[in-house]
Order: structure tokens, then C-alpha cells, then sequence
């Protein structure tokens, strides 16, 4: 069985910060094989990287360990924690990030890091990786989990180390809703939770709360657009211009065909989208 | 033989599209190495996308896995085609990305995946994976044929699998010309068909093409700048000043020593190269 | 153990360069797994280049070699040199970038690769390998030493070669520092070597520079701002306030927490950093 371990963060791809997490990573555990799902994270946006790992984790084998480092509260009092959930292990701080994801896939047991027992143990386990020996010699940075605590944490993990020996369980994991449209009646009003390079805006809006009979508004600044109804695929419309369609989150997405709906609309995360019987309207 | 898979796209660098890829890949084919060629490929831009490939197909062992998922047209009526050639095997869209690549490494064998076949087959083939299950379970999305297509059938051909069983033969593939310089009597029309990172202006004329006694003639918008004789390498000139030289591409490039050429010219891809023979002015 | 090669450069992402010099190690070396640390230094940018290898070599595990390639000076007559130190190899142009990174680990052997000599070589060693073959037959382009000389050599090693058939020893390399304060009594002068995606400025004086009872000035264009004492972590200011903190390189950095020190100050890397005790004020 191949070991997995996915990485997703904040840290972009200017810096040395995701090379020196995976140093670590294989120093601990040399047969890993660690795959990017992306370090383009808006810097600190926990509701864009929610919904990352809530939409990706499931494209990986059984028993993968999912590492998703966007912790701009590092160095305060929150928690390290890895998750097992059915079908993996996820290790994150405990901002909000895991909640749907885990909830979605079956939380088995949580765990909080103690990073005093932690330390100790892989000054153990590690004895002989001067990688380890350089960390606890040179103490944890206050500002760089990432490779101090997460990558040996994650490292061994996927080593098969023992949750119990270094953790705490706890019972609950901070909450944060990204895929919490609001519903009235037969209006549902979601939001645009992420925007990606081709400038598609993707709505918190599942494909199964769509009935037929409905419009699609658009909402950027003072602006409230129809955008019609949905295709199945971009060139069902010209190239150049919008449609609503189900994307491959699964999700009601706003487009333009090949070209940017971001662009088009000047949309933001967080716009509002509204969804409206057309019977009601009359 | 360790199994290689290159992967190219204009996914980019922000979003989780190249990771789902990659955890689908690996879902199948646990000995897989992917290596990415670039995901920087400007949305849409198959000219891009073909030169990329034809420079750097070569450069991975022979046996190696091309795969390019270049999808303007995705959902569309385009083939899924596998190109089996002398020395590797092409996995893209069937939109002309593929055309001047494996004409130039000469082609074996050309299929057009059929769907229904294929996703019947890897039902069985990978019966304990759950990636595979929950793909076909959920259906193939119609705007992400590289998660839910593209990635099954890379997984499948790199571990052996028969495309026989999962496509059918066909004689020709969509043609895209980009190397295709305008010759007239002793002149040469070539374009801009690809800007790097630093801004260097690569052209469609080959090194071969260029003999002794010609003059260099650079278009962007209305002006038309002499760019002087080939040098070896930047160094040659100031730091600031252009040059053209034979560049890593085995083609004309006009660049800018420790600069941009891009900026210094405001040049565009598309944009115009002249070779004029200097007795031809006379 | 694992053969760990770690790559370092100005290539960027949206370019092939990076796919093509990993097509060519593993061509040469089939075991390699290759690190990326960053290829988002600044085109030609020395000084961040060598304070990135400086800060990121120790993480990975002894024996693994190092691979930079921040090449402004391609095609000129600077040496290729591989460095042994007393727990890596390093590979990179004689330009500086290598400089305080092996004075820091300890330097064994120095080589100047003869370029022939390990052409040669390389000929014979990778009979089989169509990639190698090629080369060879193009010769090498003078613009892209990282595919064509680089590439191959960081596999050569890799796998074993041996430095004294392909290189000459040679006593010293050249001279590039970038962790260079000026300490005058009780006032130290540095200055900002290198600003990461989150905007830290990052500067030259080590920690171990600082002791109780000072104050640190940072000046960019004509505005001095005193920015406070030494906190631990960005958290325990406001956030959008600055401070200055020890970062993960062992540092003095000035932060803004949950924000860009750069944008808050419009700071640039070069930007003067003064550390006065509080005594000499008065």
C-alpha cells in the first residue's frame, strides 16, 4: 500500500515554506509520497480552504493522511488535531477547517495534540534522523508549525505511529459552515465560496437543492443579474457569455464561456446568489 | 521500470484540480510517478499547450505517459484520444495539442475512447478502489473530464491496460500547426508563439531554418525593430540590451539579457518575425 | 534510504523548464525523488536564492543532494561546481549562491565540472537512455544549463558517480554574503534579504544579534518607523498592527499580523533594519 499524504495550505509557491515541510515529512517517514492538492490558499482563508478539502479529499485511496496547514492563528492557544475519520486521517489546527469535511466522511476519533509528549516521543522514534535532532535542538518556531509540529506529526502518522501516545481525545472540533445556503420557503440564498483560476464562482448551493422552475440571480455590489438557467456544459452558451451550471464540486456555478466570470460580474467571494421558484414571482 | 506520467494543463497553480487529478491517478495505478511539466499554460491556449509539449516530450524515458489535458471544449463532442507513437504514449483532448508532437515522434496507433466501454471496464478492473466506485457511482462531471476521465484512463494505460478494450482506432487526429513559418524566396515569416517567465520572445523558425547574411526584423503594434545578428547567449550583449539567439526550444528566440523582452518590446504572442536576406534589401 | 534530490530556481511555474531538468534526472537516476524547495526566487536574484538554501538544506535528511539553479550568468565562463559538505552535496553555478550554505555545513570538497570530461562520461554510463542520447547529439544549448548539463549531472551523483571522473577540484568558490550586519558598538545595521508571500520582511540579523534593551527601527524611503519590542508571536497584536518577531528562518522579521508588512510599509527587499540600545539614546 503506497503511503499517501496530501498537503494542502496557505503557503503559496515564492517560498521555501512547502519544500521544508515535505524535508521533514520524509525524513520521518521515507516511504511517503506526499501530493499537492494546492498551497495557493488565499493567505489565512479558512472558508476557501474549507471547502477545498471538503470537495478533494474523497479523489484519494483509503488510508491516505490529509495534512491541510492554513493556520493563521499559529502560535496562539489553538489546537493541533488529527481526525480519524472512515476512510482517513486528517491533521490540521483546529480552526474550523476539518469540520464539514470530517462530519461528511464519519468522525471516528479526535485527538489534540500535546506537544510536550509529542516531542519527546519522536525524539525517540527519530533517534537517528538529524533532521528531528536539529528541531528539538533548536526548539519549535513560534511562527512555522507547518515544519516543526504538523510535518513530524504527520510524518508519523503516516508511519503508523500512535495517536495515543502523543494525543489527547477530545470529544468536539471548532465549526465553521461553508455549505450552509439559507432556505424560506422556495428561495434559497447561498453565496459564492470560491473563485477559481478560470474565474468560475462557485456557490455554496448543491445540485440536489435545485428543482425545476426556479431563477438564478446574481448579486455583485448594486448589481442583480439572471443568469438564466442550467446548461450542462460551457459551450452550450457562446464564448463570451454566462451561464449557470453544475460544476465539478457539485455545486451551482456561475461562468463564462472561456472566459472569467469573476471578470465578467467583478464578483467576490462571499456575493450572494439567489434562487427563486418563478411561481413565486407572479 | 519506474512508471512515469507527465502531466500538463492550464489548471494552474491556485485551485485543487491537478491534486484530485493525481489522487485519481494514483487510486489506479499505486506505482505511478507524476511529473509535472507545467500547469501554467494560459487558460484555453492550445497554441501554448503544443509547443510546450513538442519541446519537452522528449526529455522523459522512453515508455513514459504524455498526459495534457488542454479542455476548452470539454463536454463538447471532442475525442478523448490515446496516441501510441514510437517511443511514449498521448493522452489529450482530441483539439489539436497533440498534432505536430506525435507526427514528429511518429505515430503508432491513434483510439478514440469510448466512454461507456471505459467506464464499465475500470468497474471491474479497479473493483476494491473506492475512488473508482465513487466516480462512477456519482457520475463523470461534464466540466472536469480530467478528475473523472482523463485520470482513469492515465492510471489505466500506465498500468498496463489494453486500449483495445476501451477505444476505438481511428485514422487522423485534429490537426494544429504552430511550426509553420511562412517561407517565400529567401524570406521568413515567423510569429511569437510562446513568452516565458522571463520574457523571452520564442518564435516558430528553427535554428535550421536561419543561414548567413540575414537580417531579424521584430513587429509588435506598429513599430518594426532590426534585433541584429544571432549571438550564443545573453551574456554576449549588456545586461539590458536585446539579442536574438537559438534558445533551449531549438528555435529563434529574441530576448533581453537580465531583462524581459516582453516588457522592453510590449510584445504579444502572435506577433510578427521577419528573416530577410541582406542582399534581398539591396 | 531514499535518494532525495532537492531542486531550487528562478524557473517559476508557468514554464516547462522545471517538468524537462526531472524528465532528465530520472532518465539518469530512476530511484530520485525530487524535492521541489521553490522555484518562485525572483529571476536572477542571488542574495534570495542563497538565503533560501541557506535556511531550508538542514531539513532534509543527510546524503541528500541539493540542486539550485539561479543561473543569470549562463553561457559565460562560471564554473558548474558540486560542493560536498559534511552531510550533503550541493550542485549549482559558482555565482555566490552556495556560498554561506556550505561554509555553514562545512565544506570537504569543491569541483569544477569539466564539461567534456563529464559529457563523455555521461555517454558511457547511460548507454541506454534515449534522454542522455539525445543530448549528447543536440550538444548542449547554451541557454539552459539546468536541463542539459545540471539535470544530468545532480542524477550522476545521485546515483553514485564519482566526482573525480567528470570534475577538477578546486580550493575555494566565489564569495556572496548575504547574513552580514554591520555591528558598530552597541548599533547593528542590516537590512531586508528577503520578503515571502505573506509580506514578512525577512532580515539579515540572527537572533542570537539581539539582546535586552534595544529598539528596532525599520526605514524605508525617507519614513523610520520604530516598530516595537520582540514578540513571540503574530498573535499577540491586533490584528493589521506590526511587530517584530523572531521568524521560522531564526530572524528578525517585521510582521503585520493577518496582513503584508510590505504593503503596511511599502517596504523592498534592501530596505535598512537599525537596531539601537535604548542606552545610546539618551
Amino acid at each position: 500500500m503506497k503511503k499517501i499524504l496530501t498537503f494542502t495550505s496557505d503557503f503559496g509557491y515564492l517560498d521555501p515554506y512547502t519544500g521544508e515541510v515535505k524535508g521533514v515529512i520524509n525524513a520521518c517517514e521515507p516511504e511517503a509520497t506526499v501530493i499537492d492538492i494546492t498551497h495557493g490558499i488565499e493567505p489565512g482563508n479558512l472558508t476557501s480552504a474549507a471547502f477545498v478539502l471538503l470537495n478533494s479529499y474523497r479523489y484519494f485511496q483509503t488510508g491516505t493522511v490529509h495534512l491541510a496547514v492554513i493556520d493563521p492563528g499559529v502560535g496562539s492557544e489553538r489546537d493541533i488535531i488529527a481526525v480519524r475519520t472512515r476512510g482517513y486521517t486528517f491533521i490540521a489546527p483546529d480552526n474550523g477547517v476539518l469540520y464539514e469535511t470530517v462530519n461528511e466522511d464519519g468522525i471516528k476519533e479526535i485527538y489534540a495534540l500535546d506537544t510536550d509528549a509529542f516531542l519527546k516521543k519522536i525524539g525517540q522514534v527519530y533517534t537517528g534522523s538529524g533532521v528531528i535532532g536539529m528541531i528539538l535542538k533548536e526548539g519549535v518556531s513560534h511562527v512555522f508549525h507547518g515544519r516543526d509540529l504538523f510535518a513530524p506529526l504527520a510524518g508519523y502518522v503516516l508511519g503508523g505511529g500512535s495517536l495515543k501516545d502523543v494525543a489527547q481525545e477530545k470529544p468536539s472540533i471548532v465549526k465553521l459552515e461553508v455549505m450552509n445556503p439559507v432556505l424560506k420557503g422556495d428561495k434559497i440564498r447561498g453565496r459564492v465560496v470560491y473563485i477559481d483560476r478560470f474565474g468560475n464562482l462557485i456557490t455554496n448551493i448543491k445540485a440536489g437543492l435545485l428543482s425545476p422552475g426556479y431563477e438564478i440571480f446574481l448579486k455583485t455590489g448594486e448589481s442583480v443579474t439572471a443568469v438564466g438557467s442550467l446548461k450542462k456544459t460551457y459551450s452550450l452558451v457562446d464564448p463570451g457569455s454566462f451561464l449557470p451550471l453544475i460544476g465539478s464540486r457539485g455545486c451551482l456555478e456561475i461562468a463564462v464561456n472561456r472566459g472569467s466570470a469573476r471578470d465578467y460580474f467583478n464578483a467576490r467571494c462571499g456575493d450572494e446568489v439567489l434562487i427563486i421558484k418563478q411561481a413565486d414571482r407572479q
